[in-house]
């Protein structure tokens, strides 16, 4: 049985089916009773008779790509984490609005197709959506000789999930002495990989910089972490306290706080409230990157950030099971972020 | 303002805030009041409370790429067509399930941001949004140098739909005896290109071939046609006589035609009914194609195959608002496609 929407275009069809053959079980590993099979369909069916039950449902979508820490991926060989960096990533980003993950669909091309490269992206995909018990429903795998260049390749997805109306995040409440909780991110995530390549450009990925104790390798593809299981209880409660989310991807502190933000305040972040991971140090001193700079190009640690009111900061740390970190403050200002 | 989740990530920050500045009206002119627009919001937002008045609404999604096309749009330096290319295929290929479209997000990556380019990728997408009533909630645009070729790009789109569980198709009444009904295409549609480019390879896109007589730049990046259209209102009747569509994209009439049918027929095409398309023969010409290969790769001028009683022939074909051909046959057989 060929998976619900799952489909392989280029020239070698031999490549396309066995590629399709070692992905089987690990797509189909995703599903719920939701999945509506259809034996080689043109689209993935979801039931979604679930969202009658709701008060008021509406769907959030996001469709992103890993950026080029593909290119790592490619020189290093390994192929799963950044099939679990674009879930997460996609996850993390409908989790901001407060919605929770229904399915995925992903996007796989380069220039020639290698079923084994293909069948571990879909592993590590695949891996990702189980853990949101959230159904990969359909993706397209494309050869495309010329367009991307030998030995390369993309990946994007797109992450489809629910919520009630009236739990839409940011909160219109957002103001002045509000808190900004930290939570850990697990590397640089997808973002500053340009940045990232330059400054480590000649050196093996197997090299060991004392520091960080692991491969380079191992430390760049750390696979984008999702939020999801920290602040999913959290959020469905409707007793919630978080007024906003804000993940940190490309743009780091000084372009994702101020997505949330209204516009008569600024975000004061203290960057002493919590140890920077030694590899931002690294890219910091190898790169001499200006500390704006990096604030603005990586997450430097912090991943997630979760604006709540001062009163409710410690009923919220103790309903995240792992430690947070407060950030930083809402003043009365201007939509910036000031470093402090 | 930002549309909705309309991101642009790379190197070149002007150049992607210039993209976005070009891209915003188009993107904005596909929104209906479903739509709820957060500025700069981390994922699209779409008000679904409308599939609560639903019996079983089922979600219907696909993604997909235009394949090596976009080297013809590339070379061409015609970026629109790719745009509606994207959008119609999606369409097209959840109708084959029953659904209509709700809203659509793309993905856009190239070696190099040029903001002019992307602008016109995002016009096409947004016009072919528009015909079809779908909102483009959402999108990511990425520079990548190096996984990229230079001066190439790639894009990729998710649509997602919704319909009824009982009118999901195909229906699972086909049988022996039915009707195969084709409705033209409007060129090769999204497939074969790496074939077309192979057998047009060293020729100037300029070329004006006689019995196409228009240049081949027109005849290859004739936008694939939607279907929606022509059918929705008979696939949205609940006495619609249509048991099953095949979008006879890769894999032509001998892969895409199986797909709905059950393993005890065989669809016996008669290649005589209908004029195939100039492009098509030159291609088989120039090319050497053998006959079979030119079914399995191209749509040959049937973009969508439509399967129906024989007695409801006549009024399936009043019902579409434009000449259809009966083109086969269903026959008591073994899953394949027999041409004659």
């Amino acid at each position: 049985m060929t998976p619900s929407d799952y489909a392989v275009s280029g020239v070698d069809i031999d490549a396309g089916n066995r590629a399709i053959q070692l992905m089987q079980a690990a797509v189909k590993s995703t599903y719920g009773p939701e999945v509506l099979g259809g034996i080689g369909s043109f689209g993935g069916l979801y039931d979604a008779s679930a969202l009658k039950l709701m008060k008021s449902p509406v769907l959030v979508a996001s469709t992103d790509g890993v950026g080029t820490k593909v290119k790592i991926a490619a020189q290093a060989r390994r192929y799963r984490s950044v099939g679990q960096d674009i879930v997460n990533h996609c996850i993390n980003d409908i989790l901001v609005q407060g919605a929770r993950p229904l399915f995925f669909l992903d996007y796989f091309a380069t220039s020639k197709l290698d079923p084994q490269i293909v069948a571990e992206v879909v592993t590590g995909i695949s891996q990702a959506c189980r853990e949101a018990a959230c159904a990969l429903i359909g993706g397209e795998t494309a050869e495309m000789p010329g367009v991307y260049a030998q030995g390369e390749f993309d990946i994007a997805g797109t992450m489809i999930g629910v919520l009630e109306r009236e739990s839409i995040l940011p909160r219109p409440d957002i103001c002045s002495g509000d808190v900004l909780l930290g939570i850990r991110s697990s590397g640089p995530h997808t973002n500053g990989y340009s940045l990232i390549r330059r400054i480590f450009e000649g050196l093996s990925l197997e090299t060991i910089f004392p520091e960080l104790g692991i491969s380079l390798a191992d430390a760049l593809l750390a696979p984008h972490r999702s939020y999801l299981q920290v602040l999913q209880s959290t959020i469905s409660d409707m007793q919630s306290p978080i007024k906003a989310l804000a993940h940190l991807t490309g743009g780091g502190f000084l372009e994702n706080i101020p997505r949330v933000l209204p516009g008569t305040v600024d975000a004061v972040i203290d960057t002493k409230a919590w140890t920077i991971p030694a590899l931002f140090k690294l890219i910091q001193e190898r790169g001499e990157v200006a500390r704006d700079e990096m604030y603005r190009v990586f997450n430097m640690g912090i991943g997630m950030v979760v604006i709540v009111d001062k009163q409710d900061v410690g009923r919220l740390q103790k309903a995240i099971p792992e430690p947070t970190f407060i950030i930083g403050k809402l003043v009365e200002g201007k939509h910036k972020v000031i470093l402090e």
